[in-house]
């Protein structure tokens, strides 16, 4: 035990003490630290294993965290009787626990599935659903940005892998960093909280692409390419509540809209390539807009072909969704891909775990979806599965616990 | 369609054309070619995403590759009507197709899900199951090493994940390439051969630890310890159909055994670390044997207690799979774990896509798992739930087909 301990100090020691290059898309908590541990007795990691996210901050990890990988979303529900005082003494372990494996501190209690890998680029971030509050007693603090999203039209949802008290976001650049994080904090919820629903999703594998920052999705687009830049000058606004925001504790805090959104990929991969950009409005081959240019260039939704009609088709994605449709209203994409095998008629259970981050759900996520959910080409090709929205509150400063203002003040 | 067919082979021309850094472990069609493309014009791709593994030679990829960090176990059943010729025509297909995907050339057909990343060391594998040659009339043709395996006393199989007339194992270290690949390949399947059971399964990241060979499961042991070695002056012999061999169409081919094996992990974690150390007769932090060294000294089964007691108890699982405790039984294991979720009653969904590759399925699994059904400790923490073995012919030359010396002549 004393051994292993010693010598995982000895490997990560380094990467730890010195990870500090920050990352242009990283922004407050999300900077990375890359450093390879280099001292001469101990094997040494290279940057995948070691690259450290900091627990501790101003707002929690992986919200402005590249993406990983790997990612596991879960749910869990409070038992009957754990009540608030449960849920703190939770939350408290579940902060110390990420803390340590987030620093690529051995899980002592767990059975060593990610010993020899450093953290990986490990993130854990915790949010409270709308029936947390119930659940705890504290409904007259639950945020006005809770209330449930409306129905949309297009909506398939099962309630069963929908909302919960409390949602958990795992992320690593290692399967079994990952795996092995989902099972540690699992354990440390025992007795106070069971799963509720769990989803497993994945990313690009870094390196696999020179193009890091255009991650594509199972359809083959190219996604996220208008997200907001934490360079935008009205970027904390947008996505985080600011200190002095309502309710107080949900300051440096933001919303995640989560939801399971299937592709009917049999449909969608016999289009004719041509129609599947027309739907999207973006080339393929790049994720350039139709109007021309590359990726970064912004969409001209006002071009029209010789004959008059628009360049962008009246219902494609990328018009329908586009800011200056929907009063400016933004959002940070921030979603993994799911394959979770066959449906029962053969068709793949596969598509996107779509996560989005914003100071007001109401103004975002749910501005932009009724539009999509009117009059959006893609709509025909995906079904939404499930949803949730929960309210995710800043981070933790050394010794305290994420939630600590909600559930001590 | 063009400029992005030439821009994708300016990304990719370098590292196909100069790739030809041999790998210790690679062998044969196991070698794997770095080399990032650094035509001034294109971006980089760096190592990961540039990595490939040739499709053509004499033995089939993804036997002696090392391990991908995300693979696909797929079983395909013929339509009633595809017959003799209709397999070959789909051998045929998916020869050409996974040629292409491996050399890292986009899948024109398909959605551009892999496209901007390199082919990531993909590699696609084909094997034939027992049924296969009922299908397709040629009964007379079947490997006597295709004879159903025993039922083991510890097995709980599901027929409709086990078996099934082909086999197709894809492994990459991207999860959208894999993806892709998988697609791909059922796409030139349709009309021919339906899609029986699919499982997807993970392993490290490259880079995630210092000690690549030494992979964990998610019981958390060090997997993959005493797998023979291409260097030793046996393993041919022992892994791979020799020419000559019987049946001739097998020469440079090799028998792969899949069973699907869930962990219950909840009964193993709540073990004390050291009862799971006895179990399987090795330490937990390194792999080392109970007897001393480290990972590679070989297990002192001899050893014994000051007070007379072995060291390595009677039941651990490297006393009973040891080759000493099998007439030198040895097989080359290639597995990866998975994890689907939770079964209906919260336990994960969770454990080893165990996959080994023998010359002679009797003399090497069956062997070694006729011992461990009936001693071995570790079996009441697994359960066996799906099975398969396939004969897995030699790799193709250019403009051959896998399987064309038993299809055609």
């Amino acid at each position: 035990m004393t051994e292993h301990s010693i010598s995982r100090r000895r490997l990560l020691g380094t990467a730890t003490a010195t990870g500090v290059a920050g990352l242009a898309a990283g922004a407050a908590s999300g900077a990375i630290g890359h450093a390879a541990a280099s001292t001469p007795a101990g094997p040494a990691l290279n940057t995948l294993g070691s690259a450290t996210v900091p627990f501790h901050g101003t707002r929690q990890p992986g919200i402005t965290t590249p993406l990983q990988s790997r990612a596991h979303l879960v749910a869990f529900d409070l038992v009957p009787d754990a009540g608030r005082r449960g849920a703190a003494a939770l939350l408290r372990r579940w902060s110390t626990l990420a803390a340590e494996l987030m620093a690529g501190r051995p899980d002592e209690a767990g059975t060593g599935i990610a010993d020899d890998a450093g953290p990986a680029s490990l993130t854990v971030t915790f949010g409270f659903g709308h029936s947390f509050f119930d659940a705890t007693g504290l409904v007259e603090r639950r945020p006005a940005a809770l209330a449930p999203l409306p129905a949309f039209s297009n909506d398939a949802l099962d309630a069963s892998r929908s909302e919960g008290d409390l949602w958990v976001q795992v992320g690593a650049d290692d399967p079994l960093v990952a795996f092995g994080a989902l099972r540690a904090l699992r354990r440390a919820a025992a007795g106070t909280a069971d799963v509720r629903w769990q989803m497993a999703g994945f990313s690009r594998s870094p390196g696999a692409t020179a193009r890091p920052m255009s991650v594509r999705n199972l359809m083959g687009q190219v996604d996220g390419t208008n997200n907001p830049s934490p360079d935008d000058p009205d970027f904390d606004e947008r996505i985080f509540v600011p200190a002095g925001g309502e309710p107080a504790w949900m300051a440096h805090g933001s919303y995640a809209v989560v939801r399971r959104i299937r592709m009917l990929l049999d449909d969608w991969e016999e289009l004719p390539g041509e129609e599947r950009e027309r739907v999207l409005g973006r080339r393929r081959s790049d994720g350039a807009p139709l109007t021309g240019g590359d990726e970064t260039t912004p969409v001209d939704l006002a071009a029209t072909h010789p004959d008059g009609q628009p360049v962008i088709a009246g219902n494609a994605h990328v018009r329908v969704s586009a800011p200056e449709s929907n009063g400016g209203a933004t959002m940070l994409r921030r979603s993994f891909s799911y394959h979770d095998g066959a449906l029962e008629d053969g068709a793949p259970d596969a598509g996107l775990l779509f996560v989005c981050w914003q100071a007001d759900p109401l103004r975002s996520f749910v501005t932009v979806q009724r539009k999509l959910d009117r009059g959006d080409a893609l709509s025909t090709f995906v079904r939404h599965e499930s949803s949730g929205l929960f309210a995710v509150p800043g981070g933790a400063a050394e010794g305290e616990y994420v939630g600590q203002a909600l559930l001590e003040s």
